[in-house]
């Protein structure tokens, strides 16, 4: 088939994981496409917080950090319930220090003077975007893909593969002109891909048609951190040509979500920072609490879905101390609330008033007893009661924030097919792939999984011999 | 394109959901064809315990036993973990007493005059077959279809669909005279479909390079229950085909997999009837229990695979005659051996005996008390102290059981592809489906299920219009 127009390597989305490859690829050579569906480049990543985590990263070796590829790759497996398919986390973790190197050297790309530490790491380990923002990291790759002449195609949207009479991708369907969400918007056009299509479309955490096939719960009701363009189409356009699917029921949600407010948010912040580790989480059904408010993301999200609708966080004057620039905000926005008594706190939440009076006369007789409470939190050194006004309250409900599961790839960044064989000339990396994180993705890991496998796609890429003809 | 045979209604799989289908489709005058990969008919189904778990069942209406499809559903999304489909857990459990009665009615099957109560169900719901075995189904359902006049064709693998210049399905492709499990055996043939196709082609726990890639861990070194033929490529054929994937990643453990015997055996049944609910499982490392010996299933492998090696079932001379015929059966073969003292099993087991002998009483302590444990075990009315000689032991390590994931389907058993849309003239039903059982399957719920939605495919294939000229 003659398509409108062709190039070497043809690369689907402009997040962290699609500008790699194809910077990857045409440093190597390949005359390189990038389409993306949005009006702006960047998917996800322009709203992450621009934390990575890489073992053995500039920064450990200069504050004499002991960690290294095997223990990362340890927490990853942990953290993924062992569901994780062991030779990519391997990749990730052998290559995410020399990763950040390339970030540096070739991109331009400048990090905070600190290491985090964040939950479920066994090292302070991940280097943080001098803005706080994964935004940085997609500025210099367009920069840098600018310098090699190439400009990527917003609003073209990926429908499908353009395939030869053997049924092998030669390229790829687009819209051009695309106004998302419109499916029909745009102008068909074809484009040629003499050497491989990079699937790089990021995940569905803001399909909900679509996740909520894996998780019938988490419906139009749940919200996400997600962007508007999280959506499915270029995973299922993968699945319907044979890809293999991995671990797609596996989606993580964030406690931590404002039922309040959209996205992430302060909310989410203030959350996270002050009210689960210093407040507790009650259901108002019920008045009484639902779990320990400190366990994994997944273990709080569930006990909220189970409830069936928002909690109300609660914490006192000095637990709010924790994060009080974020208190400050989010009471300025009215996404949370002061009371001078927990009546009044019951009242305006619509709790049990005599119940919740108990719940917290409870959890504050566990904190001073200085032990753990029925749902295992640790109440020891450092825990805080909720005991002195003014008393904050905040409704809390899961968001949809990431989805670990989709196109099984091998170490090449491979698209492999139902029967474990590659697809010719198909390769992806990103949030569209799975088997990285397996059940939970820790913080951090996904900028950096984005760029390993990214890098790789493309340099696979761009090696393959073209097809004559195409 | 023309076939080399025609029916209106093909049905791939002669284990109970197949058999279902192909019943009820013949029954409303459709011409049937049963295609079986195996030499003998009856998949799993021929070797399953024939526990069928169906709210409102006769038996419960004769003991006056309180249940509800609610309850069983309710029971259903809580193994689950609530990402069962709560439309298709609604037909099952809706379904499952009227499906009793046809078994009984229609087909003369004949079940023990008593009823189970096992993990994680609310009621004793479950009947079992005389024989113990789901083969009593089988058979009878054979016994039908002949009287229908319809004959199983044994040896017929299917390969893949036969679509029309839509791309629509008008038949399937086989392998007759296949020899499992070499690929190219038989000779290739396709039969047209007048009406509909319904895959019933089971699970995938026994085909170790599709599990391994949904479930790294589960290679070849992990045992499974299931025949030689709980192979994937019915499910891969379609997946292939736009089938939406649902939970393939949520693969079943069976908790009672005997480690000194192959397949489910008669020690997994033992385990199952009578260790589990009325003795205890000990890790021989600690000389302590490791789990609530009553809950899901699970809840009991992970435990086990926590542990990393074989635990000990131990029950005394009144728990173990909960199965006597089992007991009888392992005695014989070595699977369980009996001790006149605690010391001398420690002693066999390598378990450290004055721990084993504080387990013991702990344990016992608690069933006189008649309250739960520490694990969550309910220990009131029904629980058995492990305290007369002789004492029995066998050694139990998790094994493949059952793959709850699958295709997706509806309420009217029709396949449902990556953009939730029916795929004309394709239903499916059993284990090849998912959604029913979200991430853990209750015992006793899958035959019923097989025959729920088995008999479901079978009246809509029926129902449709028969495509001319095919």
């Amino acid at each position: 088939m003659i398509c409108d127009e062709n190039v070497d390597v043809v690369v689907i989305g402009s997040g962290l994981a699609g500008l790699a490859a194809a910077i990857e690829a045409a440093a190597a050579g390949a005359e390189v496409m990038v389409l993306e569906k949005m009006k702006i480049t960047g998917g996800n990543t322009r709203i992450s917080d621009g934390g990575l985590a890489a073992p053995g990263n500039y920064l450990q070796q200069k504050d004499g950090i002991d960690d290294s590829p095997e223990l990362f790759a340890a927490d990853m497996l942990k953290a993924g319930l062992g569901l994780n398919h062991p030779d990519l986390v391997w990749i990730v973790a052998e290559r995410a220090a020399e990763t950040i190197e390339w970030t540096r050297i070739e991109l331009g790309v400048r990090y905070l003077d600190q290491l985090d530490r964040f939950g479920g790491h066994s090292a302070a380990r991940s280097l943080t975007t001098r803005s706080h923002s994964g935004v940085d990291i997609i500025k210099a790759q367009v920069a840098r893909l600018a310098e090699l002449g190439i400009r990527v195609r917003t609003c073209c949207r990926f429908t499908g593969f353009v395939t030869d009479g053997d049924g092998e991708i030669r390229g790829v369907r687009i819209r051009e002109g695309y106004r998302f969400p419109e499916d029909d918007s745009g102008t068909p056009k074809t484009i040629g891909a003499r050497q491989a299509v990079v699937l790089a479309t990021g995940g569905f955490a803001n399909d909900q048609a679509f996740r909520a096939a894996q998780h019938p719960g988490l419906n139009a009701t749940v919200q996400t951190t997600n962007h508007r363009g999280a959506t499915a189409e270029g995973l299922i356009a993968a699945l319907g040509f044979k890809a293999c699917p991995v671990h797609l029921s596996w989606i993580q949600l964030g406690p931590w979500g404002c039922a309040d407010e959209k996205g992430y948010g302060k909310g989410g912040r203030f959350a996270s920072y002050a009210v689960f580790p210093a407040g507790i989480l009650v259901d108002p059904a019920t008045g009484r609490r639902i779990v320990n408010e400190w366990s994994d993301r997944r273990e709080r999200s569930d006990a909220m879905l189970r409830a069936g609708h928002p909690c109300v966080g609660i914490i006192d004057a000095v637990g709010a101390q924790k994060d009080a620039a974020s208190l400050k905000d989010c009471l300025k926005i009215g996404k949370v609330q002061a009371f001078q008594a927990l009546d009044a706190l019951a009242a305006a939440y619509g709790l049990p008033a005599a119940i919740l009076a108990e719940t917290v006369a409870d959890y504050n007789r566990a904190v001073a007893a200085g032990r753990s409470d029925a749902f295992g939190k640790d109440l020891g050194q450092g825990a805080c009661t909720v005991a002195k006004p003014p008393f904050y309250a905040i409704r809390l409900y899961p968001k949809v924030h990431y989805t670990p599961g989709g196109v099984r790839i091998d170490q090449r960044a491979r698209v492999i097919d139902l029967n474990a064989n590659p697809i010719p000339r198909l390769f992806a990396a990103g949030e569209v792939t799975g088997g990285v994180h397996g059940a939970s993705r820790l913080g951090s890991c996904a900028l950096t999984e984005c760029l390993v496998f990214g890098r790789i796609a493309g340099q696979e890429a761009a090696r393959l011999t073209p097809v004559s003809g195409a």
